[in-house]
Formats: C-alpha cells, structure tokens, sequence
C-alpha cells in the first residue's frame, strides 16, 4: 500500500511517520507540503535521517489520487480546501484535524472561527472513532479522525451514557494534557520557561473540542446536553488524563459501572479497564495506542469519577488514524499499533 | 523573637527555614528532631551551608517552652504527642501537620489510619486559614495550619458558599499538585522516572483533605455536605491548582461572583482576584505567599468554573505558617512574606 | 524462539519486555525473580495488562535451561551467581549488569565493591558491543552487555582512536544523563522533588564504568590510558549525551573526523554521523536504538568536540542486548529494532 | 534611591523586578520600553498584580536622567546605543547584555554578528564580576554585568589560574544550563515539546561567552589563550553547572585547590566551597544569590574536575547587577540579596 502524507511537519505528521513506518502492510510513504517543496526532510527533522531522506513535494491533485491512502494533518483549515476534491477519486482519505468533525458546519465556524469545509464534504465524512463507529469507518471515503480531548472523554463515558448508568446533566469533565496537543509552532502559551514547573488552565469554557463532544454524545448514545468540559496543560509532551465526574443513576453500583465497560471494550484491543490501582496515570500507555479507563463510585456522594488515559499523539492522533486505515483497508485492527506502553 | 522548628527536615520545616531567614522579627531559629540529634544541618542540606551550621537538638520540653513561636512540621501522627504538653506553657505553637485539624478526632482516625491526638487538644485549637480566622488565630495557644489543598479549595470557594452564589450541592472539586506536598521520602509513587512524563491521579474519594474541606464548609459558611475532591499528581515541584465547578443559584451572575471574590479579599494582601486571561498558572504564584483566583460562569450551562492556584509550600505550608504567626504576635501580616512570584 | 527474563521489574527488564514483544521471532517470553514468585506481572506493572498476564516464575536451573536466550537484568552482583551454571547448558546467555564486563576480577571488586563472579565465567564473557565485537559475539556463550555510558562513549571515540585521529592523553569525557539509568528503586538520589529543576555532577572520578570504558580502549583501540570521565544527572527520564574533548592529532581536519565516523559506520545500521547541526539532542534517538554521532573541531584550539547521544534503556541497555541476540541467533540485525525516534 | 529597567520584559529585567522588591533601599522602580508604551504591566505579567501595576513609560534621555540607577536588560545591540548618551549625566549605569563586555570591538562585531557599542563608551565600562573588580566597580559610571556562564565559569577557575595550581592549556569547560538563560523569545530552539525529555549541545565553539571568558582570564588571572568552551541545553528552567577540566600544576594536591578557593573566598559572602558532597547540583543555589563550588582531583590521572553552580538569573544576572548597585552606592553588598536557596 502507498499513503501519502500531507502536513507532515507537524507533531501529528511526525507521529504517522513513525508509526506508518513499522506497519507492515505500508510499502512507500510520501510526504507532501504547501510551503517547503524539496526539502529534503532529513534535513529539517534530523531524527528521521537514513529514515525520511525523501524531499518534501508539491501538494498536487494528479500526484495524491495516485495513493491507497492520503492522511492530513495539516493546521485546521487546511484540509477543508484540499481533501473535497479528492473524494471519491480513489485514495482513502483521513483527516486528523477538526475540519470534517462538525455536522453543522456553523458549529465549527463558531467554535474554530474559520471558514467550514463544504457542508457536502462534511456529510460526507464519517467521525472516525473506530470503537463506536466501525461499521461506517469501514465504508467510507472521508475520516474525521477524533480530536484528542474527545477520544479519552468519549471512550470513558459513551457506555455509561449509552446503558444510562450515569446522569449527564451533572456531569463535569476536567481534561489535563500535555503540550505536544498544541503542536510544533512555538508560542508563549508553549515556551518552555512558562510551561515546565507550571499547571495551567486554557480557553475556559471555549474549547473547540466541546461541540466535538457533545455531537457524539447525541450520535452514539442519545444525549446532547451542553456539558462543562475544562482543559488544562500540564509539564509533560505527550499524554491526556480525563477526569469525569456525574451522579450514578438511583440504584447502580461501581461494579455495575465496571462491567459495563469491560462488556464494552472486550472484543476492542486497545480499551483496557483497570480495576484495582493506587495511582493512575498518563505513562501507562505513553507511547501506544492504548486507551485505559477506570471507574470508582463515591458512597459519600453517590457519584462516579471516571478517568480515563491516552497518548494524545497515538491513540489522540496518528495511531487511531492508522486504527482507521486498518479498518477501512481490511487489515486487522491492531496491525502496525501494538507497541507496548513505555512506562518509563 | 526565637522560635523552635520540630522535623526541619521535611519539606514544610525547610521551607519555614528558607522564608523565616528573611523574617526582620526572627532573631534566633533552632531546629529538634527525634531521631538526628547531633547532626549539623548543613552537612545534611548543603544548600544551606553558612546559613544553618547548627547541629540539631533533642526534642526536650524545658528547652522548646523557652521559644517565642514553636513549629511543627513533623509528619502527621508526631505533633499529636508533642504539642498538648507544651500549651500554655508559653510558646505560640503551630502545627503544619494534620493533627490539630479535624475537630472529631474519630474523623481523623478514619481517614489518615493513626491515633488521634487528646480530644482536649483538639479542641482548643485554632483551624489557621489566616483570611478566614484572623480573631481566633489571633488569640490562639495552638495552630492547626491548614492543608496545601484545602487553602486553594477554601479560599477560592468560601466567599462564594457563604453568599450563597453557588449550588454546594453540584459542587466538584479537581485538584492537581507538583510533587513536593508527598514530602522528602523516596517512594514509588515520587520516584523520577515514575513521576517524570505522568500526569496520574491518586487516592480517589480517600484523600485525608476530604474531611477537613468539609469541616471548613461548615464552620466559614454554613455548608456541610459530602463533597467530591480528587487529587492529581502533575509532573513539577511546587504548586496547585484547584478547578472547582458548581451551578451558579438562580439568577446570578458572572460579575457577581467576581465581585464577592473581589470584596472579600479586598483587605486582604495575599489573595488577588485575575479578571482577564488567556492562560491562568501556578507559576503566577511560584515562590510567593499569594493565592490567585479566577472564575468564569459558562452561559451554556449556568456553571461557575472557580480557579485557584497557591505554592503548595508557601501559602499551602510555611507561608501560611509564618501569616499566622505575624497574626499572633501582632505583627502586620506581610512581615517577612513579601515575596513577588518567580513566574520563571 | 524462547527467552527467559531473570529481574523482570528493573527497567532493563521493563524496556526487555516492551521490545521483545514486537520481535517477530520470538514466541514465548517467560520471567523469572528471586522474591516476587506467583506475582502475576501486569498486576504489579498495570501498563502491561492484557500483556504479560502471567506470573513471575522462580529461579529454576532445570527451568532456565529450556530457553533459546535467558536474559538477565537483575542488579550487579545477582547474574554472576546465577549465570555460570547455565554455560553451555543451552541457553545463550546475555547479561545487562556489570557482572561480566571487567576481566581483572579485581577491578570489578575494587570499582562495584562487590565479590566478583567466577574468573573462569568472566574470561568465557564476550563484550556486547556489537558494532565491534560482531564475530566473537556470534560465537558467545555468554554475552556481558555494555553499559549504558560506555555505549555511548565507546560508538563516538573508539574509531577516532583506533585511526589515531585524536590524542588520547588530553582526552576529557563529560556525560548527561536522564534518571532512569538509576534503576527502579527509589532513594533520595531520585526523588522527584530533588531531581526536577536539578543539574547535577555525582560519583566524581568513582564511576564504576570507567574501567570498563578504558578496557574497551585497550581491547578496541590498543589505548589504554586512565580516563577523565564524568556524569551527570539531568531531569529528564530518558537519555544519554555524552560530550568527549580530545586534542586532534598533527595536521588532522574536522573532514578526516567525519569521514572516518562515516566510514567506520557505513554498514551499521544503528549508528548515524550528522554533520550540519545546530542543537544536537537526545531527542533524536529517543525510544530508539540509534546512536547518533557529531564532530567538530575547533581551529582556535585543535581540539575536537565529540557528542555522541543515545536512549541509555534501549541502544544503552535491552536494544543492544536484542541486537546481540540478533546476532546470536543469526538473525538480521536491526530485527525487531527498526524503531523510528520519537522526537516528542 | 529610585532605580529605572529598560527592557522590563526579559527574564533578566522581571527578575530584577522580583529582586529589587525586598530591597529595602529601593523606593521606587520605573520600567521603560521601546515599543509597548502605556502598558500596564501587570497586564502583560498578571503575577506582578498589585505589585507592578505601573504603566511602560517611552524612554526618554530627560527622564532616566533622573534615576539614581538605571539597568537596561534589552536584548543585545540596544543598550550600546541607549546608554553611551547617559554616561555621566547623573545615574549609575548597569547593563545586563553583552554589549560592553568585550573590550576589543572587533570582537563584539564577530562574536554577535552585531554593530558594537562606540569605542569610548566600551574603554570607560567596568566589568561587573563583583569578587574581582569591586574596586573598579566601587568608582564605575557604566558595568557590563557579566554572562551567565561567565560567572559560574570565573569564581571557580579564576582563583586556581591566579595561584597558578591548574595548567590552563590542558582546559576544558563544560557547561549545563537551563532554558530560561535563552530569554522570553519563543523559537523551536526553546518550544516546550522539543525541549523537555531532551538534553542537547548547541552553538559549538562558536558561543559569544567565549571571548568574554578568556578576556578575563587575561584580566583577572594572566591567562589568555583560546579556551574550550561549550554549551548544553538541559530540561529545566533555572540553573547553570559548569563542570571544567584541568592538569593540576605538579605537586599541587586537592587540598591545596580547596585552601585556595577557601582563602579567596573568605570574605565573600555569596560564594560557597563545599567540601563533602554525592551529588552537586543547581538546586542546591536555586533562586539564590549564590555561587557553590566544588573541586576533586583524580589520583589516577592528576586532574582537576571543578564544579560551580549558580542560578542563571540571579547570580548570572539579575543578582549579580543588584550586587554591583549595591557596591556602587556603598550598601552592604547583601543587602536585599539574602535569599535562602530554595532547594526544592
């Protein structure tokens, strides 16, 4: 198979090369850029020399219909002028930005404040959370491959809404991530002197991963209230821990939390319920495409805290975009992802 | 002035070494211990050669009653022993620990698994939270000087409980720390390579802070529900943030709730209230004695989100400390805290 | 293929583990402990569930004998009692302690402070370094993987001496490295709190591998002066850099340098010679088993500037013990190993 | 006295702000800037709420006239044309750049890449190493406050060259040091994601730190012949260690090296020579004034390993120019500088 990669000089880019290039299924990987032609791209990320010695190219329509696969991960509104006129023209197409998420195209011209991909394309596009969403993954021409915030919140909480275990009108969701979820541009926000030794809260109330959310809450379990959803930045590059917090349903117990989960996820390789722990964290899947979830119900309070845990780079970006590819190419869902978390 | 620091060798007693050095009241400072007796203490924290090259002393009563202000930053379960014994002596006593600090001494002995101190000692002291306290603290023969985290939660949420501004009933509290409030023994949970890269969260619905939150709910504004709080350890050394979300009562507003943020504080020199802001950190706080405070009400869903960042160890340990003691002996309150944050 | 794993829990043996499972030819990894029997694994290490469910094994001779490969990675003293009854009862035999490294028994004694293993054991040992000891590891018994500074070392400065391209006498070797090369147990020397925010020089002129470092030079380089070399703790997890200063020899230019590297190297997979650079960092090779390489020489001074960088769990610990397998077992070398760095 | 800072918004210029807070001389501080004239600073810096609530102020020669002190803590190339035209017109003049440093112009002009300050400006500058030129100091109307690396380099070799103990043309310096030295300018070189989890060499052999290093060799010690000099980026903010290398002279002993920076020491206050250590590092100065130094020769092969610490922003900066101040007014030189490290 060739996939051809647009945008891969960011994080997410730099994530499916590496990925892309122990999957054994992927013979010739090709990148592409609206800026940088020729660049050879050992040059400008020497990690990759021996590895990516191949210049950057041009981004042209001719040259990418010619690929199984085209991935972007290119900066949001990008993809929603270049990915439309190749649908339906051969390649399978995955976009890891938020252009193609968002149903109603006004959300995302609120929430991004640009211009929307056109609203036949986003139709069109199909919300690649390969847990829930396999079957029409399966068949389509255009992903919308999941933001990183909403994987580990909707892989932790889409079962428990769906069974109405949880009271959504009471729920909190308090997300922690890493800096690399903001990308390779540098900016104060990233600067390393304010970011390391300090735990910042951002764009309080006005994440645009919040409609994100709250459109798949509706698609896959039935629920489309507002939610509070906060996120913070933490000093680490890569990993999401997701907090939740919502009343249990009159009667539920934890166990019955628990076990809703793990029915869930049993058939699903990359979703794990921890059940006993004293610290849970982001290392225990660093670096794979694991999603590790855990539950503890409250007596005092009758309410659950829900966590859950992901790479934001694998699982959050390029690993479910390859996640996605298997599932739409006919391999197995975990061919070329199962690394094992680092841990340290 | 002479004070007299019990376990100087924990983060709380280094920490009221380093600030009580800059103290223009503090004449004389001598370090106890139970177990180091002998032991010059810069060879033992060469950070502080020249400063302190006093050995430690035995802890002995005759020698700790003829102390202005004596401190305890032993760990939890050693003040409980060594304090009732010197009330009314003479010294002011002030303990960093959390043996003072829960008023049902069954409380304490369910939720931090260790004999409570005598219930007579418990009684007479006085709960530290200096901007909330300031009449009884001054009076005080014993201080309970409050947790790291309760200050952030308490100082952020009291103003807004006590006005009856939000719903205590919806209320959630997240909490993430740097590591220093674990203390200085080596352990699993604080090894680098462990702690290093990993944002995980610990002690889920049984952290000992529960009760004492609860506690200061009650006694400052009439509020005692169970509360859920959960702690989050973050990869830095110093600093919390404290992300509280409540439904705002009927009616209320986004000014509102800055305004008796702002009035309450308004004498108040260590606790400022950020209106506008992009990125709202711990490291506005590093190194100083202040807790800053933010609150944002989300139109979409009628919830306050209250934001408070504090130095774990200064306003959250020693600084608080060393406020009370200012109070006690009628000093102005700023002596010897003066400290602007580092930021970087 | 079968390994067996003696000190699964180290790190060594976590990041065993990790690599081993993504080696397409072995089908059974089996581990071993001497206190932890019946433990099954991804409950004590939970980022390994669905994994390595199963449970430590004890230490058995009649068990050991059975695997292809028996890997050990418990700390210094533990292999040299249990390896030598294993030679020539099977197993090939590869070990990532210092158990083996030194042949003068009593340097090993004077420099670990530790009773040596058996002379006869130690003088059946082949030095790990693949890329110069290739034959004589092909044929071992027993294999004494390299440490992880010396790898680091040894790769940049063993061709510009054995060409004669630097002076040997004013050689000065300064290395950084991140903290899990400490090992998982934790002391004070790791705690986070005084590990972050931290730089520092520690074991000055004691480091028990320089003997091990200057035996290579003799062996590899006929060079067998006593070294200047240092190490430093920096805070990070992962990583080491290693800067080496040498006077270049009369009439040598930076060209020879590079060429030389280049040329030494060319058929080396793992090894890499950049020239253009302008930051030259771990982050190049993390989670890798590449050793990068970096010359220049300065014309004020005649000296040669050296940096060499490597992931010490991986090129420094169990990658190159997988690549010695490799070679062991007369697979290619970069089996299983073809990781491409993670760069964030 | 009132003090005013050009270029308030660096590192350097907030932390003199931090500084000269607690200094109890210090009546009133002015900050002027070239471009963000009318900002409330605390706007831009919410950590100095209610403590720098002052506007920037347009720099005008009619106004810093007025100053008892003016620091300017711009980038290089701007102090040397904004202060020349103050000389002697009324304020001490204190520049934290490395524009006034290098006494040859010539030099200035290929080390920065920059036009140098007007000759005669430079002739009348005083180098600010505060233990070796207090003199000089005590009479200056303009001090070129020295470099980071500088200072940390200086105190420890200085005295060794001096005394004629160490044999300068065998030596090597190596040094470590934080980010924040590379000032608020995001750029990838300081981008979060690409600098955690990394330790890497930068500008090899071509650092502007250089000359200014081997000016005072020459100046302070009778030494002037090109030096080895590099520099190392590590993940952390605050901190510089200097590890340098050099033959003892023959029949110099440890002790001697020790006396001798002992004996030069002595009445300096704010450097350290530790004796005993295991591990010796930045933390041990974090946030302080002081510069800790450390030396241990090598039996084996006769070297000096020599070790300093200091906090970049403090003594290699901020500090530094605050103890000049002082000097220049005839204040005890620790006035407002007492800081204890904070270790943690």
């Amino acid at each position: 198979m060739k996939v051809g990669i647009i945008g891969a000089s960011g994080y997410g880019g730099l994530e499916l090369i590496r990925l892309l290039h122990n999957h054994p299924e992927i013979e010739q990987i090709e990148l592409f850029t609206s800026s940088e032609e020729g660049t050879v791209f050992s040059h400008k990320y020497s990690h990759l020399m021996n590895i990516v010695d191949r210049p950057l190219q041009k981004i042209e329509q001719e040259k990418l219909v010619q690929f199984d696969v085209v991935f972007s991960s290119a900066p949001a509104g990008v993809a929603s002028h270049l990915l439309p006129p190749l649908i339906g023209k051969g390649p399978k197409l995955i976009d890891l930005s938020g252009d193609f998420r968002l149903k109603d195209v006004s959300q995302y011209e609120q929430w991004y404040n640009k211009q929307a991909a056109p609203q036949e394309a986003v139709a069109q596009s199909v919300y690649g959370l390969t847990e829930w969403n396999r079957d029409a993954i399966q068949q389509a021409q255009l992903i919308a491959n999941p933001g990183c915030y909403p994987t580990a919140v909707l892989l932790s909480l889409l079962p428990l809404l769906k069974n109405n275990l949880i009271d959504v009108s009471g729920l909190i969701i308090d997300a922690k991530s890493g800096v690399s979820g903001a990308g390779n541009q540098p900016s104060q926000m990233t600067h390393f002197s304010e970011t390391n030794e300090n735990t910042a809260i951002y764009k309080i109330h006005q994440h645009q991963h919040i409609p994100e959310i709250e459109q798949a809450f509706g698609l896959f379990a039935h629920e489309a209230p507002p939610i509070t959803f906060t996120t913070h930045l933490v000093p680490m590059t890569r990993g999401i821990l997701a907090t939740s917090y919502a009343p249990v349903q009159e009667g539920v117990t934890e166990a019955q939390l628990v076990d809703c989960l793990q029915q869930t996820y049993e058939n699903h390789p990359f979703v794990r319920v921890l059940q006993e722990t004293i610290k849970f964290g982001t290392n225990q899947v660093y670096g794979s495409n694991y999603c590790d979830l855990h539950v503890k119900v409250d007596p005092r309070t009758n309410r659950a805290t829900i966590v859950s845990v992901i790479d934001n780079l694998v699982k959050g970006a390029a690993g479910q975009a390859i996640q996605n590819m298997n599932v739409q190419l006919g391999f197995e869902e975990i061919t070329g992802l199962a690394f094992v978390p680092a841990f340290i």
